[in-house]
Formats: structure tokens, sequence, C-alpha cells
């Protein structure tokens, strides 16, 4: 469950990226995020955990940097004891905002799970701190985390590995790179083991800003597949053998492209507002 | 347009099969389509156009043999001179069913599109004659035809090939080999170009028995798709670039396994019912 935050004052953003955000002059995702960060005055701090790769958390630091904000750094955790580490804490007390690089999410729920990097980090977002995160960044964003699974778009019993996330929000289930290595299937199956929970698929170069109301709006060039279980009036989920196909009656479903919005309290989609544009 | 029938008189089935159905002994599809055909009565008439093996046809008769119908026999036709010959007609006329094979749908609709054997065909159906197709003679039984079209889940203003089909229900579009070929994109796609009509998509040996009730069954060890978009509020189809994503709104998807049910006339759909199995 999210923190409860500060009464009266607003929950930060929480923007989950496809994953291969564009990371050239045009880059809107990253843009827009330092501008809800506070622009000139955002304080980010990269987390690049999920990565392997040791350059990971300075290419984003410097990317931040190039869209001129205030201070940009990398919080190379590593291990647990690291993540427990005061320092780290502080960092995130300060922040504006914090990002969490792609990898593998399995490796960023096992290092940070309850550590108090990852208190601060839920704390600070129930008080208005923004966290972002791309591909592995993003799918351990919410309480339950999709760690893994099969390709396809048929749900299946085995199709999908869950794991507790970071939990900053228990309305939506987040999948990722999720047209280039076609998931539906699993967001399918995830949705339906335990309907509460709204499904969102992020293509790649595609993320959702979830504002502090409670609706978020696409931004990117691919496209966000939300599925909707509110009206799932059959699922044999429960009964159907690993290999066995699944009936699932009555899921909404909605693609949404850039500019288009969802109210995730109402579940209601909205087409672009062609004024904006 | 479906062609109009005898007052009276019930319409025969519509059986689309989503190809690579079973044909050892146990082979539920086959037997089912058996059974409405008449069981010891039936009288089966199997059309191979789509297929360019020369065995297609008899491997079908052979089948059909051994299930004990009065007679099965295959019409090769593979030129539209062919396809007008009266012999053709008059085994259509004498056929309680017509079974379409798998092979490529163009080559069906191409040879035998406005002949007699077509217009028998679309006739008879309408007097109570069942039509069965598998793959390619799946996807010729509706008025609009899925002729191809690329791979993946998310809907492209260029991503199907659409052509005109044989015409015996316009209510649902039909694609085959649903989820071995991961088509729900060009699925969603063609139901979106015009919303009128209720997407199937049938995966391998897995059918639906669409009786003269305007309900279908589904029979088979996959599932079936079904993208209704009664509920489509917005689409970007018209305006959306060949390469940009699309945005739709408000489509309600079902996943059928065996012994589900749909109402295509009021477009609900229906569990398993457990007395029944």
């Amino acid at each position: 469950m999210p923190s409860t935050g500060t009464p009266g004052v607003s929950r930060g953003y929480i923007v989950p990226v496809g994953g291969a955000e564009k990371k050239t002059a045009e880059m809107p995702i990253l843009k827009r995020f330092v501008k809800i960060a506070g622009g000139g005055d955002a304080r980010i701090v990269v987390i690049p955990t999920a990565s392997e790769l040791e350059d990971t958390g300075d290419r984003y630091v410097d990317l931040f940097e190039g869209l001129y904000v205030e201070a940009a750094r990398s919080l190379p955790i590593t291990t647990r004891e690291h993540a427990m580490e005061d320092e780290c804490v502080a960092a995130i007390e300060d922040a504006t905002a914090v990002f969490l690089t792609g990898g593998n999410q399995l490796r960023l729920s096992t290092i940070l799970g309850g550590s108090p990097v990852a208190k601060a980090i839920r704390r600070r977002n129930a008080d208005g701190m923004h966290v972002g995160g791309t591909s592995a960044g993003a799918a351990i964003l919410p309480e339950h985390m999709i760690a893994g699974g099969r390709s396809g778009h048929t749900p299946r019993v085995d199709g999908v590995v869950m794991a507790p996330g970071l939990g900053l929000t228990n309305r939506l289930l987040i999948d990722q790179h999720f047209r280039q290595r076609d998931r539906l299937g699993r967001l399918l199956t995830a949705v339906s083991f335990n309907p509460f929970a709204v499904g969102v698929g992020l293509d790649e170069d595609t993320a959702i800003f979830l504002g502090p109301d409670g609706s978020f709006e696409v931004v990117g060039s691919g496209a966000v597949t939300v599925v909707d279980p509110t009206g799932l009036t059959y699922s044999s989920m429960d009964s159907a053998a690993p290999k066995e196909p699944v009936s699932l009656i009555g899921l909404q479903l909605h693609l949404l492209a850039e500019g288009a919005r969802y109210d995730v309290e109402t579940r209601q989609a909205f087409a672009p507002d062609p004024s904006a544009q």
C-alpha cells in the first residue's frame, strides 16, 4: 500500500516509462519529467540499481544535466547495506524527483525492497516527490510487480511471474516493452489473477504521467494498452490447467496514444484534447 | 450480405476453425461438424481450392468417411471455369454440409468469388446447409475477409489487408491461427476500420459453431478472442499515420475457451455451462 503522506500535501507524480525512451534532442518523456520535477529547480536522484552496467547512472545524470536541472546525481546502490546508508536516504530527502533506470526488476526489488531507501522513496512520493522509472524501473513502481512471464497475447495460468514491488500505487499493474516484446498475455494473466487493479502495458518510448488526482496522460511515440477488469463477469483462471486456454468474459480494452488520458479512479478513458495540440 | 433463404427454414451453421484442427482419434471439431451435418446421414462436400497440395481434399474425405458419414466427396476446383460447372453446383445442392480446407484465402476468393459454386453455397447455407472451413477456409466465410496483415498485438492503419469474402455472415470478422501467429493487432485494425462487426480470433484447433439463432459455442483446445466494438467511443484510425500508434477507447474483450458461448445479436458472452460437461 502507498505511504499515507502528510495531510494537505499532494502526492508526487508516478511516471512509468516503457523502456527505450528517446535520449536525443527530442526527448519528450524526459523533458516532461524534468518539467514536473521543477525544471531549473529540479533536483533529480538517479537510481541505476536495476542495471549491471557501470555507466547507466552517469548517463542519465548527463541527460538530466543537459536539460538544465539544478542538480542531478546517481546513487549506484548495488547492495542492501548500501541501501541502508544515511547518505542515500538524505539524497532522497533532498530530491524533487527520483528516476529508476532499466535492467532487472528483481534486482531492484531484491536490493531495495524494505530498505530505508525504499521507505524514503515511498514516504517522499506521498509528500510530493515525483518518481519515474523506465523498463524495470517502471515495473517496480506498483505494489504488485510483473517480474517476468511468457510472451504472446494469450493469458495462461503459468503466464506471469509476480513479486512485490515498491508499492507507490496499488491501482495499477504495469508492464513495459509491451508491444515490442508481445506482453499482452502476461498482463491479462496478472490482471485476472485478482481483478482489482487496472493493467497498463507501456510500449517503448511511451510513458504515463499519473498525477495526484489519480488520472494519467500518455506521452511518447507508442501506445499504452489499458486492460480494465471492472466488468469481468467470468474467469476460469482458478480452474484452468497450465497449458489450457483461459476464459475471461467482460474485459474492457483501451489503446491510448499520446495525449489520451485515463482516470484510474473512475476507470474512464478520454481522447486527446485537440485544442491542446 | 447473406443470402435471404426460404421463409420458415433455419439457416445452416457457420463453422470457422482456426486451422490445424486435430485429425486423430479425438477430433472434437470435425466430429461435432459431422454431427450437425447429419451424422450417418451427412453428405459432405470438401472444397480444397485454397490449398495447392493435391491430396488435401482426399485427406478430408478420408477423415469424414472415417466418421461414418453417408457420403463425402472432394470438389478440387482450381479454376473459375471449374467453379461454373453444373456438376459442382449439383454436388452442393445435394450436400448437407460443405467444408473449405486451408491454404490461401485470396486463392479461394479469386477462384470462387461470384461463381455459381459460391452462389450455391450462399443460397444453400441460408436454406439449412452447414458450412465449415479451416484456416483460409474460415477467413473466407464472412462478408469482409481478413486476407493478410501484420503480426503483433498493436493495431495500425496499415495493419491489415481486407478483401470481400463469401458473405455467409456480416456480423463477424474472422481471423485464424490467432494466438500462434499473434494476430490481435490485425483483428483490432479490421474491427476499428468500421466498428459494426464483432471480431473473432480463432486459435488453432479451435472453432465456433455459429447457429441459426445467431449465437456460437466454442469447441476445441484453444481459445477464441472476441473483440466487441459496440462501446467504442473514440478511434484515431482515420487520422493516424501508418507508423503512428492508434488510440481506441472502449473496446470489449472476451477470451472464450471450450464450452463458452457468445450471442452475436445481443453481444453477450456466457461462461461454459458446468452441467453440460
